[in-house]
Protein backbone atom coordinates (compact mmCIF):
# COMPACT_ATOMS: atom_id res chain seq x y z
CA UNK A 1 0.00 0.00 0.00
CA UNK A 2 1.65 3.19 -0.88
CA UNK A 3 1.08 6.51 -1.09
CA UNK A 4 2.45 9.66 -3.74
CA UNK A 5 1.16 13.21 -3.54
CA UNK A 6 1.83 15.41 -6.41
CA UNK A 7 1.65 19.27 -7.25
CA UNK A 8 1.08 20.27 -10.16
CA UNK A 9 1.22 23.90 -12.26
CA UNK A 10 -1.66 24.55 -14.65
CA UNK A 11 -1.01 26.71 -17.47
CA UNK A 12 -2.31 30.47 -16.60
CA UNK A 13 -6.29 30.13 -16.70
CA UNK A 14 -9.18 32.54 -17.35
CA UNK A 15 -12.80 33.12 -16.84
CA UNK A 16 -14.54 30.00 -17.76
CA UNK A 17 -11.91 28.22 -19.44
CA UNK A 18 -11.71 24.14 -18.71
CA UNK A 19 -8.90 22.63 -18.89
CA UNK A 20 -8.80 18.83 -19.86
CA UNK A 21 -6.59 16.94 -16.82
CA UNK A 22 -6.60 13.39 -18.29
CA UNK A 23 -2.98 13.58 -19.44
CA UNK A 24 -1.36 15.13 -16.21
CA UNK A 25 -3.24 12.91 -14.16
CA UNK A 26 -1.99 9.74 -16.22
CA UNK A 27 1.31 10.91 -16.01
CA UNK A 28 1.30 10.60 -12.15
CA UNK A 29 -0.61 7.79 -12.32
CA UNK A 30 2.57 5.75 -14.53
CA UNK A 31 4.94 7.35 -12.52
CA UNK A 32 3.35 6.48 -9.44
CA UNK A 33 4.13 2.94 -10.53
CA UNK A 34 0.86 1.91 -8.68
CA UNK A 35 -1.85 -0.61 -10.49
CA UNK A 36 -4.84 -0.90 -7.80
CA UNK A 37 -6.56 1.77 -5.77
CA UNK A 38 -7.33 5.79 -6.47
CA UNK A 39 -6.76 9.11 -7.43
CA UNK A 40 -7.29 11.94 -5.38
CA UNK A 41 -7.46 15.88 -7.42
CA UNK A 42 -7.83 18.71 -5.52
CA UNK A 43 -7.70 22.54 -6.13
CA UNK A 44 -6.31 24.22 -3.49
CA UNK A 45 -8.33 27.42 -3.67
CA UNK A 46 -12.05 28.96 -3.56
CA UNK A 47 -12.65 30.05 -6.52
CA UNK A 48 -11.81 26.98 -8.55
CA UNK A 49 -13.81 23.74 -8.72
CA UNK A 50 -13.06 20.23 -9.97
CA UNK A 51 -15.48 17.38 -11.66
CA UNK A 52 -15.99 14.97 -14.76
CA UNK A 53 -17.48 16.28 -18.68
CA UNK A 54 -16.81 14.66 -21.91
CA UNK A 55 -14.37 16.83 -23.04
CA UNK A 56 -15.12 18.88 -26.67
CA UNK A 57 -16.21 22.30 -27.44
CA UNK A 58 -19.80 22.11 -26.89
CA UNK A 59 -20.15 21.37 -23.27
CA UNK A 60 -17.15 23.63 -23.07
CA UNK A 61 -20.03 26.36 -23.90
CA UNK A 62 -22.81 24.99 -22.27
CA UNK A 63 -21.72 24.53 -18.57
CA UNK A 64 -20.26 28.07 -18.47
CA UNK A 65 -23.92 29.28 -19.96
CA UNK A 66 -25.71 27.16 -17.46
CA UNK A 67 -23.46 28.68 -14.66
CA UNK A 68 -24.47 32.02 -16.09
CA UNK A 69 -27.77 31.40 -15.89
CA UNK A 70 -27.90 29.74 -12.19
CA UNK A 71 -25.28 32.11 -10.90
CA UNK A 72 -25.16 35.41 -12.70
CA UNK A 73 -22.45 37.97 -11.78
CA UNK A 74 -24.25 41.03 -12.26
CA UNK A 75 -26.57 40.32 -9.21
CA UNK A 76 -25.53 41.64 -5.45
CA UNK A 77 -23.24 39.04 -3.58
CA UNK A 78 -22.64 40.25 -0.18
CA UNK A 79 -18.92 38.92 -0.92
CA UNK A 80 -18.30 42.67 -2.42
CA UNK A 81 -18.56 44.00 1.12
CA UNK A 82 -15.66 42.39 2.10
CA UNK A 83 -13.23 42.43 -0.58
CA UNK A 84 -14.88 44.52 -3.33
CA UNK A 85 -13.13 42.51 -6.22
CA UNK A 86 -16.14 41.53 -7.98
CA UNK A 87 -16.19 37.93 -8.05
CA UNK A 88 -18.83 37.16 -5.59
CA UNK A 89 -20.60 34.39 -8.28
CA UNK A 90 -17.22 33.05 -8.58
CA UNK A 91 -16.54 31.97 -5.19
CA UNK A 92 -20.60 31.23 -4.66
CA UNK A 93 -20.35 28.79 -7.92
CA UNK A 94 -17.06 26.80 -6.64
CA UNK A 95 -18.61 25.83 -3.68
CA UNK A 96 -21.49 24.40 -5.49
CA UNK A 97 -19.62 22.49 -8.02
CA UNK A 98 -16.74 21.88 -5.36
CA UNK A 99 -12.86 21.49 -5.27
CA UNK A 100 -12.22 17.12 -5.03
CA UNK A 101 -12.28 14.50 -7.25
CA UNK A 102 -11.74 10.98 -6.74
CA UNK A 103 -11.16 8.42 -9.39
CA UNK A 104 -10.54 4.85 -9.11
CA UNK A 105 -8.04 2.72 -11.10
CA UNK A 106 -7.09 -0.86 -11.75
CA UNK A 107 -4.19 -2.57 -13.99
CA UNK A 108 -2.64 0.77 -14.08
CA UNK A 109 -5.39 2.40 -16.00
CA UNK A 110 -7.82 5.04 -15.17
CA UNK A 111 -11.53 3.28 -14.30
CA UNK A 112 -13.07 6.68 -16.52
CA UNK A 113 -16.31 5.82 -19.39
CA UNK A 114 -14.96 6.30 -22.89
CA UNK A 115 -16.30 10.29 -23.25
CA UNK A 116 -15.63 11.12 -19.64
CA UNK A 117 -12.65 13.29 -18.63
CA UNK A 118 -11.56 14.97 -15.31
CA UNK A 119 -11.49 18.95 -16.01
CA UNK A 120 -10.76 21.47 -13.62
CA UNK A 121 -13.15 24.80 -14.05
CA UNK A 122 -11.19 28.08 -14.20
CA UNK A 123 -14.12 30.61 -12.18
CA UNK A 124 -12.06 33.43 -11.19
CA UNK A 125 -13.07 36.86 -12.54
CA UNK A 126 -9.02 37.65 -13.04
CA UNK A 127 -6.27 35.25 -15.05
CA UNK A 128 -4.99 32.61 -12.60
CA UNK A 129 -2.27 30.46 -11.97
CA UNK A 130 -3.01 27.53 -10.48
CA UNK A 131 -1.62 24.42 -8.62
CA UNK A 132 -3.08 21.33 -8.70
CA UNK A 133 -2.62 18.57 -5.76
CA UNK A 134 -2.61 15.18 -7.20
CA UNK A 135 -2.34 12.00 -4.30
CA UNK A 136 -2.07 8.99 -5.56
CA UNK A 137 -3.38 5.70 -3.65
CA UNK A 138 -2.72 1.89 -4.52
CA UNK A 139 -1.39 -1.66 -4.26
CA UNK B 1 -4.66 -2.21 4.73
CA UNK B 2 -6.41 -3.55 1.80
CA UNK B 3 -8.21 -2.44 -0.98
CA UNK B 4 -10.76 -4.56 -3.33
CA UNK B 5 -12.34 -3.38 -6.91
CA UNK B 6 -15.42 -4.45 -8.02
CA UNK B 7 -17.26 -3.85 -10.97
CA UNK B 8 -21.18 -3.82 -10.66
CA UNK B 9 -23.76 -3.97 -13.27
CA UNK B 10 -26.36 -2.02 -13.03
CA UNK B 11 -30.25 -3.20 -14.24
CA UNK B 12 -31.78 -0.99 -16.85
CA UNK B 13 -31.81 2.50 -16.46
CA UNK B 14 -34.20 5.46 -18.14
CA UNK B 15 -34.13 9.59 -18.01
CA UNK B 16 -34.48 10.36 -14.53
CA UNK B 17 -34.74 6.92 -12.32
CA UNK B 18 -33.18 6.91 -9.41
CA UNK B 19 -31.58 3.61 -7.98
CA UNK B 20 -30.91 2.88 -4.17
CA UNK B 21 -27.50 1.63 -4.06
CA UNK B 22 -27.36 0.45 -0.47
CA UNK B 23 -27.70 -3.20 -0.73
CA UNK B 24 -25.09 -3.36 -3.83
CA UNK B 25 -23.00 -1.59 -1.95
CA UNK B 26 -23.33 -3.59 1.82
CA UNK B 27 -22.83 -6.81 -0.31
CA UNK B 28 -19.44 -5.69 -1.74
CA UNK B 29 -18.47 -4.40 1.76
CA UNK B 30 -19.45 -7.60 4.18
CA UNK B 31 -18.12 -9.40 0.74
CA UNK B 32 -14.27 -7.37 1.81
CA UNK B 33 -14.74 -8.50 5.14
CA UNK B 34 -13.28 -5.17 6.05
CA UNK B 35 -14.15 -3.40 9.24
CA UNK B 36 -12.82 -0.03 9.00
CA UNK B 37 -12.50 2.59 6.15
CA UNK B 38 -14.05 4.02 3.12
CA UNK B 39 -16.47 2.88 0.23
CA UNK B 40 -15.64 4.47 -3.37
CA UNK B 41 -18.46 4.83 -6.04
CA UNK B 42 -17.46 5.91 -9.50
CA UNK B 43 -19.56 6.06 -12.44
CA UNK B 44 -18.10 5.49 -15.63
CA UNK B 45 -19.59 7.80 -17.86
CA UNK B 46 -20.92 11.39 -18.83
CA UNK B 47 -24.44 11.53 -18.42
CA UNK B 48 -24.50 9.51 -14.97
CA UNK B 49 -24.52 11.15 -11.94
CA UNK B 50 -23.74 9.35 -7.76
CA UNK B 51 -25.20 11.25 -4.75
CA UNK B 52 -27.01 10.52 -1.34
CA UNK B 53 -31.01 11.70 -0.51
CA UNK B 54 -33.54 9.99 1.54
CA UNK B 55 -35.07 7.58 -1.05
CA UNK B 56 -38.61 7.72 -0.72
CA UNK B 57 -41.03 8.59 -3.38
CA UNK B 58 -41.67 12.10 -3.04
CA UNK B 59 -38.26 13.27 -3.49
CA UNK B 60 -37.53 10.56 -6.62
CA UNK B 61 -40.16 13.19 -8.23
CA UNK B 62 -38.48 16.42 -6.56
CA UNK B 63 -34.95 15.65 -7.60
CA UNK B 64 -36.05 15.20 -11.38
CA UNK B 65 -38.27 18.38 -11.22
CA UNK B 66 -35.17 20.46 -10.19
CA UNK B 67 -33.26 19.23 -12.74
CA UNK B 68 -35.76 20.10 -15.27
CA UNK B 69 -36.18 23.59 -13.51
CA UNK B 70 -32.18 24.23 -13.70
CA UNK B 71 -31.12 22.45 -16.50
CA UNK B 72 -34.17 22.51 -18.90
CA UNK B 73 -34.38 20.28 -21.69
CA UNK B 74 -35.62 22.76 -24.59
CA UNK B 75 -33.04 25.18 -24.36
CA UNK B 76 -30.07 25.61 -26.81
CA UNK B 77 -27.26 23.03 -25.91
CA UNK B 78 -24.20 23.75 -28.30
CA UNK B 79 -23.64 19.85 -27.30
CA UNK B 80 -26.30 19.49 -30.32
CA UNK B 81 -23.49 20.34 -33.11
CA UNK B 82 -21.09 17.97 -32.15
CA UNK B 83 -23.32 14.39 -31.92
CA UNK B 84 -27.22 15.40 -32.44
CA UNK B 85 -28.17 13.17 -30.05
CA UNK B 86 -30.72 15.34 -27.93
CA UNK B 87 -28.55 14.98 -24.45
CA UNK B 88 -26.89 18.19 -24.08
CA UNK B 89 -28.79 18.66 -20.69
CA UNK B 90 -27.94 15.00 -19.74
CA UNK B 91 -24.05 16.33 -19.60
CA UNK B 92 -24.18 19.30 -17.87
CA UNK B 93 -26.69 17.60 -15.20
CA UNK B 94 -24.09 14.94 -15.01
CA UNK B 95 -21.09 17.89 -14.32
CA UNK B 96 -23.03 19.82 -11.62
CA UNK B 97 -24.15 16.54 -9.32
CA UNK B 98 -20.43 14.73 -10.12
CA UNK B 99 -19.56 11.12 -10.87
CA UNK B 100 -17.82 9.88 -7.26
CA UNK B 101 -19.31 9.08 -4.21
CA UNK B 102 -16.95 8.40 -0.98
CA UNK B 103 -18.71 6.69 2.21
CA UNK B 104 -17.02 5.70 5.26
CA UNK B 105 -17.57 2.82 7.27
CA UNK B 106 -16.79 1.02 10.99
CA UNK B 107 -17.27 -1.99 12.71
CA UNK B 108 -18.49 -3.37 9.25
CA UNK B 109 -20.85 -0.82 8.82
CA UNK B 110 -21.59 2.24 6.58
CA UNK B 111 -21.43 5.23 8.50
CA UNK B 112 -24.90 6.72 6.82
CA UNK B 113 -27.69 8.25 8.53
CA UNK B 114 -30.69 6.39 9.35
CA UNK B 115 -33.15 8.54 6.35
CA UNK B 116 -29.68 8.50 3.81
CA UNK B 117 -29.27 5.96 1.31
CA UNK B 118 -26.57 6.14 -1.86
CA UNK B 119 -27.92 6.99 -5.41
CA UNK B 120 -27.28 6.70 -8.77
CA UNK B 121 -29.05 8.81 -11.13
CA UNK B 122 -29.71 8.05 -14.53
CA UNK B 123 -29.51 11.37 -16.44
CA UNK B 124 -29.50 10.33 -20.10
CA UNK B 125 -32.04 10.49 -22.78
CA UNK B 126 -32.16 6.87 -23.51
CA UNK B 127 -32.03 3.65 -21.75
CA UNK B 128 -28.79 2.84 -20.72
CA UNK B 129 -27.28 -0.74 -18.85
CA UNK B 130 -24.21 0.78 -16.56
CA UNK B 131 -21.84 -0.57 -14.56
CA UNK B 132 -20.92 0.71 -11.18
CA UNK B 133 -16.96 0.66 -9.90
CA UNK B 134 -17.24 0.11 -5.65
CA UNK B 135 -13.93 0.17 -4.23
CA UNK B 136 -13.32 -0.96 -0.81
CA UNK B 137 -10.53 -0.09 0.81
CA UNK B 138 -9.82 -1.04 4.97
CA UNK B 139 -8.71 -2.81 7.42
CA UNK C 1 -0.23 3.39 6.68
CA UNK C 2 -2.87 3.98 9.35
CA UNK C 3 -6.50 4.64 9.32
CA UNK C 4 -8.38 6.51 11.98
CA UNK C 5 -12.01 7.33 12.40
CA UNK C 6 -13.50 10.08 14.75
CA UNK C 7 -17.05 11.03 15.43
CA UNK C 8 -17.40 14.40 16.55
CA UNK C 9 -20.48 16.11 18.13
CA UNK C 10 -20.86 19.50 16.81
CA UNK C 11 -22.46 22.64 18.07
CA UNK C 12 -26.84 23.01 17.33
CA UNK C 13 -27.14 24.65 14.41
CA UNK C 14 -30.33 26.15 12.78
CA UNK C 15 -31.04 26.73 8.98
CA UNK C 16 -28.52 27.78 6.45
CA UNK C 17 -26.14 27.96 9.88
CA UNK C 18 -22.71 27.43 7.79
CA UNK C 19 -19.87 26.46 10.09
CA UNK C 20 -15.93 26.58 9.89
CA UNK C 21 -14.74 22.70 10.42
CA UNK C 22 -10.94 23.84 9.94
CA UNK C 23 -10.16 23.76 13.90
CA UNK C 24 -12.02 20.72 14.50
CA UNK C 25 -10.03 18.98 11.10
CA UNK C 26 -6.79 20.34 12.00
CA UNK C 27 -7.07 18.97 15.28
CA UNK C 28 -8.18 15.16 14.47
CA UNK C 29 -5.56 14.97 11.99
CA UNK C 30 -2.82 16.52 14.70
CA UNK C 31 -4.38 13.33 17.03
CA UNK C 32 -3.36 11.31 14.32
CA UNK C 33 0.01 11.78 13.66
CA UNK C 34 -0.17 11.19 10.62
CA UNK C 35 2.27 13.16 8.23
CA UNK C 36 1.07 12.41 4.25
CA UNK C 37 -2.77 11.63 3.59
CA UNK C 38 -6.10 12.76 3.34
CA UNK C 39 -9.29 13.56 5.33
CA UNK C 40 -12.71 12.39 4.48
CA UNK C 41 -15.16 13.82 6.03
CA UNK C 42 -19.12 12.87 6.23
CA UNK C 43 -21.82 14.27 7.39
CA UNK C 44 -24.53 11.28 8.21
CA UNK C 45 -27.89 12.47 7.39
CA UNK C 46 -30.04 13.86 4.21
CA UNK C 47 -30.36 17.39 5.14
CA UNK C 48 -26.84 18.86 5.73
CA UNK C 49 -24.05 19.33 2.79
CA UNK C 50 -20.17 19.61 3.07
CA UNK C 51 -18.23 21.83 0.76
CA UNK C 52 -15.23 24.19 0.48
CA UNK C 53 -15.27 28.05 0.70
CA UNK C 54 -13.89 31.30 2.00
CA UNK C 55 -15.50 31.69 5.29
CA UNK C 56 -16.31 35.19 5.49
CA UNK C 57 -19.92 37.26 6.20
CA UNK C 58 -20.59 38.50 2.76
CA UNK C 59 -20.17 34.67 1.10
CA UNK C 60 -22.50 33.22 4.01
CA UNK C 61 -25.20 35.09 3.02
CA UNK C 62 -24.35 34.49 -0.86
CA UNK C 63 -24.74 30.85 -0.28
CA UNK C 64 -27.88 30.50 1.44
CA UNK C 65 -29.21 33.12 -1.24
CA UNK C 66 -28.40 31.36 -3.98
CA UNK C 67 -29.62 28.17 -2.59
CA UNK C 68 -32.94 30.09 -1.75
CA UNK C 69 -32.94 31.78 -5.43
CA UNK C 70 -32.57 27.92 -7.40
CA UNK C 71 -34.35 25.60 -4.92
CA UNK C 72 -37.16 27.93 -3.54
CA UNK C 73 -38.79 26.90 0.00
CA UNK C 74 -42.15 27.56 -1.15
CA UNK C 75 -42.54 25.78 -3.92
CA UNK C 76 -44.72 22.05 -4.11
CA UNK C 77 -42.31 19.41 -3.02
CA UNK C 78 -43.79 16.13 -3.26
CA UNK C 79 -41.51 15.03 -0.44
CA UNK C 80 -44.80 16.49 1.48
CA UNK C 81 -46.48 13.88 1.20
CA UNK C 82 -44.33 11.42 3.06
CA UNK C 83 -43.28 13.44 6.00
CA UNK C 84 -45.63 16.48 6.12
CA UNK C 85 -42.86 18.22 7.71
CA UNK C 86 -42.35 20.98 5.38
CA UNK C 87 -38.28 20.13 4.55
CA UNK C 88 -38.43 18.67 0.78
CA UNK C 89 -36.35 22.03 -0.44
CA UNK C 90 -33.71 21.03 2.66
CA UNK C 91 -33.70 17.46 1.17
CA UNK C 92 -33.52 18.46 -2.44
CA UNK C 93 -30.35 21.14 -1.65
CA UNK C 94 -28.27 18.72 0.45
CA UNK C 95 -28.56 16.03 -2.70
CA UNK C 96 -26.61 18.85 -4.71
CA UNK C 97 -24.53 19.78 -2.88
CA UNK C 98 -23.64 16.32 -1.21
CA UNK C 99 -22.34 14.89 1.95
CA UNK C 100 -18.65 14.21 1.76
CA UNK C 101 -15.56 16.06 1.00
CA UNK C 102 -12.06 15.25 0.68
CA UNK C 103 -8.78 16.97 1.44
CA UNK C 104 -4.95 16.09 1.29
CA UNK C 105 -2.79 16.70 3.61
CA UNK C 106 1.59 16.45 3.53
CA UNK C 107 3.80 17.47 6.32
CA UNK C 108 1.30 16.75 8.48
CA UNK C 109 -0.91 20.11 6.64
CA UNK C 110 -4.18 20.14 4.98
CA UNK C 111 -3.71 21.04 1.30
CA UNK C 112 -6.02 23.94 1.28
CA UNK C 113 -6.04 27.36 -0.28
CA UNK C 114 -5.40 29.93 1.59
CA UNK C 115 -8.87 31.32 1.27
CA UNK C 116 -10.93 28.33 1.56
CA UNK C 117 -12.45 26.98 4.36
CA UNK C 118 -13.77 23.34 4.41
CA UNK C 119 -17.68 23.92 5.78
CA UNK C 120 -20.86 22.43 6.78
CA UNK C 121 -23.93 23.60 6.07
CA UNK C 122 -27.02 22.93 7.63
CA UNK C 123 -30.37 22.99 5.23
CA UNK C 124 -32.66 20.92 7.95
CA UNK C 125 -35.49 23.50 8.81
CA UNK C 126 -35.18 23.00 12.49
CA UNK C 127 -32.49 23.05 14.38
CA UNK C 128 -30.25 20.34 14.54
CA UNK C 129 -27.24 18.99 16.46
CA UNK C 130 -25.22 16.80 13.80
CA UNK C 131 -22.22 14.21 14.14
CA UNK C 132 -19.88 14.59 11.66
CA UNK C 133 -17.73 11.43 10.74
CA UNK C 134 -13.43 12.40 10.05
CA UNK C 135 -11.79 10.00 8.79
CA UNK C 136 -7.68 10.84 8.27
CA UNK C 137 -5.72 8.05 5.75
CA UNK C 138 -2.08 7.83 6.02
CA UNK C 139 1.38 7.57 6.70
Amino acid sequence: MNVKTYEVQLPETRELDILDLTEIVEEKLDKSGLQEGFVLLFLPGSTGALTTMEYEPGLKKDIPEALERLFPRDIYYHHEETWHDGNGHSHVRASFLGPALVIPFKNGQLLLGTWQQPVFIELDNKPRRRKLIIQVWGI
